[in-house]
């Protein structure tokens, strides 16, 4: 079997701990623990977020000089490096000797004329006053927006298009490898309208969405989008909130989650399964073995029909309008 | 023709400019100029250095916080991630349309019993004061050397003894894929002595060193080292000083070199000419043809007897204890 986890920025760095070396390895390790005994069944690819550690090394590189604040499609690279390493390092430590790993430098391609150019939204970096905001939007060149109270940088976060390593991804995937790749969703890059040029662009990509597209060409069997929740949920924070268990793409494209957190990994998990015929399973990294097995976790599946849900603690029902599976 | 090029720092940064991620990709976009007609007529393998990078990465963390000072193998792999996605970018620009390329995260097992951790000898990173380094050595585990009138931080630069990722790289060469691997010659990692757990060390590597180790494993027909020099000199600087136009291996050990620039880069060539039995030249990227061609640059082989130099403008001739090739 060929699976694709899309690691979430929880199973890299604990919120709000300090973004030491250390602790990101700690992190990385458990993951790690987590991902070995697939690595050791199946055909594995390990996609992963970054948004943390952009943040960092944007404010290192602020707090040195201006010439070295660096774009993100050069931060990106810096952190695909950095992430890469640690959990090539530390997937190594708990496969049998010397298996192979391979961390692949990965840019992600978007359209020039995506919607998300036009209308920057996704927060990055720490907040500011308004003076701050528009003094710094005005000497680098930034879109700022409020956020609250505070105001913040915006920048585009375009659908990804395609995976410009993807033949190589599938190449070492095929012998045997396993792949580290598509690190933040992958170095946002276009091509220059009319052009053949290859530029970096401003901008961030969801690491989910890049994953659900790279794994689609793969071909992948089974996407799993590994997050802080142990399912997805309707109702989620009311005393109506449910887990779902299995849910057919369309059935579930009809719902309403969290656009900043969940409702991107819902998509993401939708046009994979749409794009493939095969399952995606969103979940907590901890319960992997279980997320491939269909035990836990929130399945989407051409198989489903409707929507049903986990009942506590551990059996299926069925609701008002899905059947159980 | 199987060709490995390792860029040196003057391909990727000008002396002395700002580092600026447009400054690095303009010189970058230079030396991909250089290497993309080898790409089309070879399989190309290209590594470089990242010292300049990994010093300006160091001080943008320090700048920032003391939590985020990472060790020199995160640096490094933050370094090659960046460096490769320019050089990825910019040499695709100037192939054929999405010729395959890739860039491999790269990690170089190093001895725990090397010399070199008894006695760090690289300088990196700012000078400082006799105060100043003493109380940053305290504070952070540095060792400190003075370094003319000023003192600096020294790491130990270990032999180079594997490339990890080399059965990796391997395949994708062999596919045809321009393969980027070997940043900074590598992120440097151990096994801690009588285990299997691969670390991290505090060390830098020898580009040059790790390429030759690298090129004498894929079986390389060419190893080229690009530099500021346009050849390998004897008693440069003097009004004696003479280009080397091809060297026996063993000529050329018995020469002495600065310690520092060239000393390396001679030991490497050596060291994959006799490990291959194939040749090497060192000398500048802007003549990477006529390198390749035998008509520039200071060719190590075995086929040479002793040493030949080049005569001004571009005939070789014989010195006293050598016979022209």
């Amino acid at each position: 079997m060929r699976v694709v986890v899309a690691l979430g920025g929880n199973a890299l760095m604990q919120r709000g701990a300090p973004m030491t070396a250390q602790n990101q390895r700690v992190n990385v390790a458990m993951a790690c623990t987590a991902l070995a005994p697939i690595a050791l069944e199946h055909e594995l690819v390990i996609s992963h977020g970054n948004g943390p550690q952009v943040g960092l090394l944007a404010l290192q590189a602020a707090a040195y000089d201006d010439a070295s604040a660096y774009p993100f499609d050069v931060l990106g690279a810096q952190t695909e490096g950095m992430i890469g390493y640690i959990i090539e390092q530390e997937l190594g430590n708990r496969l049998p000797f010397e298996r192979s790993i391979a961390t692949i430098l990965t840019m992600t391609e978007v359209d020039p004329a995506d919607p998300a150019f036009t209308d920057p939204t996704k927060f990055v970096g720490p907040v500011y006053s308004h003076d701050e905001a528009h003094h710094l939007a005005a000497l680098r060149g930034w879109v700022v927006k409020p956020d609250g109270e505070h105001w913040r940088r915006v920048v585009p976060s375009p659908k990804p298009q395609r995976i410009f390593e993807q033949r190589t991804i599938e190449a070492l995937v095929a012998r045997g490898t396993v792949v580290i790749c598509a690190g933040g969703g992958g170095i946002p890059t276009m091509y220059l309208p009319g052009t053949r040029t290859l530029v970096g662009v401003e901008a961030v990509i969801d690491k989910d969405r890049a994953s659900a597209v790279f794994a689609r060409d793969l071909r992948a069997d089974t996407l799993v989008i590994a997050t802080d929740a142990d399912a997805v949920y309707t109702g989620w924070g009311t005393p109506q909130q449910r887990a779902i268990s299995i849910a057919h793409p369309d059935a579930l494209a009809k719902m309403d989650f969290a656009a900043g957190s969940m409702g991107p990994k819902v998509e993401a998990a939708i046009e994979f399964t749409l794009g493939t015929g095969n399952d995606a399973v969103i979940g907590s990294l901890a319960d992997l073995p279980e997320l491939l097995a269909g035990t836990a976790g929130s399945r989407v599946s051409m198989a489903a029909k409707g929507v049903a849900y986990h009942a506590l603690p551990t059996a299926v029902v069925q609701d008002e309008t899905a059947i159980i599976t």
